[in-house]
């Protein structure tokens, strides 16, 4: 049953092939200083940051950068981004690049107004923002965190072997968000596929949490059966705008809030993954890949209505003569066949996680 | 292919049994004049008219009201609206109803700033708004049209015999939405019905328009599978909350803009169901359903693979052993039984419409 709840997403995103001109129309809205975010240099690389830079420049914007955001954000970078922001008063923090850059984005507009500590203000004691928001637009490069378009935001502390995330209101989702499949034609294979899975557990995660007759579900077996099919496009060529294009726009609706809406979840994959995340610094995706398979099959038994739903429904499994745990158990097969296709980390040996570091992992998890 | 586009819906939708309790903190973010749009009393029966009153005697709001807006609310009661949210001065129109009493509102937002006329301005000459736009929130009573978070407004003019929608931009959308699934309970089992294939229209409409490989035709599969699975409960057991909860939030999102992004789409259904609306005055849902399957079956050459697909994955037509015909012909007539069993106007004689005004529809469609 739907229960009871709020969805509010003001984020105008502008999606396709042309989405950038829609930069100018967005940069009017905002006073003249713009900091922008972004990561290593790919973007530098792809001729993006030129193209952005020029727009700016049009617009008259005074320019400030946060680069080198790295793709696990740390908390002292947070610390320097919150200084920078500050002392150059921005008025709009442009963020370019993937999840982790527009995460980060997101942890610098809640605390650069503030002198408190935000690692220890937002990620450990999970305050709600109580100062100026500083309005945050992105331009992604990437797909499969769905960062673009809500108000999650994940930062790690290497030194504490943490990694948590903070989801927060409304008023923290980017205004706008410009999302031109093509700029993520460059992401590197590797980042491409744990985008694809990291999109397809957002959607999973909320389909195996609470009731079953809810039309959430519905919607989520439909972009599941989407993400598959148009992934095994993608990993093929890269380049395919179609199959491209539904990835990205999957990846944004897996996790704008939507899915979620009237039930209730638990994210045990991403609390998991994260935890792995903290201790090895694994591509994001990837340490879900490595956690999901080995994590439903231990949840199975107490819900196979719904594994035997999955597999019938997004697997295709044809049920007639077999029992439930036959079905469900195929469903799995077929997910797991899918991910060596597509090819995302199974294990978390591969993700250099070794025996004498999972008292670690337990730890990070905060249980 | 997803063709560019831009999605923006910033209207904030309280959903639930308890989602009135939202209604004090929205109004809180108005000034004191609220102009109260309702249509013929029937929120007066159900207590609703009340409830609403005290929250805004209690938030010490100026009352002014419109009531006795029609099913098919016309150019005139238009004018009538213009006319009273001006002189009140209006902060917010606070529409509670079904779709007829929001798209009246959002006419009225549009319009009263302006002493052109209304019907003129937007619905014969289409023009964007270009004054000042009275906010509009709504309470919905009724679900089906999926008025309460988007910027369509249908307007008719009897004397014309013209029936006529326009869809506005994203400033126009309410600005919040009061969606609790109980208050559609006492809608007449008639409107229901009619609402319902509203929805399922909707959903229809935005799948048969455009290319094939498209996230957006997957989501519309899943929630019209959701769609005829609840209506199947809801015509049984019109308080099964579960069933009503499902259809209420489908409607919303049938028609709220996500289904049409990157899509083209024509609305044909629409379009000949407006054409007999604006001649016989009925229900629009059965103006739809009286259409739908005899449009579909016309269409269906032309798009075969498309309505197999329809069969296939909404109807579970099983093509096996079967021409493609075969399978797209079993899917319309699969949606023709489920019409029955829910109860829908099948011709347009159920309707009122007799030969001798076919030349008054075909003038209306405006071909």
């Amino acid at each position: 049953m739907l229960g009871d709840f709020t969805f509010h997403n003001p984020c105008r995103i502008h999606f396709g092939q042309n989405a950038l001109d829609n930069l100018p129309s967005e940069l009017a809205e905002y006073g003249s200083n713009v900091v922008l975010v972004y990561g290593g240099g790919s973007i530098k690389k792809s001729g993006l940051y030129d193209q952005v830079m020029e727009v700016l420049e049009t617009a008259g914007k005074n320019v400030t950068e946060i680069s080198g955001v790295m793709s696990n954000p740390t908390a002292d970078k947070l610390r320097e981004g919150c200084r920078i922001a500050r002392e150059a008063d921005a008025d709009l923090l442009l963020a370019v690049g993937g999840g982790s850059v527009i995460d980060f984005a997101k942890a610098v507009s809640v605390s650069a107004s503030s002198d408190e500590d935000p690692w220890e203000k937002y990620y450990l004691r999970m305050e709600d923002p109580d100062g100026d928001i500083i309005p945050v637009g992105d331009i992604l490069t990437m797909s499969g965190t769905g960062s673009e378009m809500n108000a999650g935001s994940v930062i790690t502390n290497p030194d504490e072997k943490l990694k948590i995330g903070h989801v927060f209101g409304s008023e923290v989702i980017p205004r706008f968000a410009i999302v031109n499949p093509e700029l993520t034609f460059t992401v590197p294979d590797k980042q491409m596929r744990a985008g694809i899975f990291d999109a397809f557990n957002h959607i999973q995660e909320q389909y195996f949490s609470g009731e079953d007759d809810n039309v959430s579900d519905y919607i989520a077996e439909g972009m599941m059966r989407n993400l598959i099919h148009a992934s095994r496009i993608a990993v093929k060529d890269p380049t395919d705008y179609e199959a491209r294009s539904n990835i990205s726009w999957i990846s944004t609706w897996a996790l704008n809030t939507l899915l979620a809406c009237g039930k209730a979840t638990d994210w045990e994959v991403h609390m998991i993954g994260q935890a792995i995340g903290a201790v090895t610094d694994a591509t994001h995706g990837m340490t879900l890949s490595a956690v999901a398979p080995a994590y439903y099959r231990h949840i199975m038994p107490y819900g196979l209505p719904k594994f035997v739903r999955f597999a019938t429904e997004v697997w295709n499994v044809d049920p007639s003569g077999r029992t439930d745990e036959q079905v469900a158990l195929e469903g799995i097969e077929a997910m797991e066949d899918w991910m060596d296709e597509i090819g995302v980390a199974r294990t978390v040996g591969e993700l250099g996680l070794t025996p004498d570091r999972y008292d670690d992992v337990v730890k990070a998890t905060g249980r």
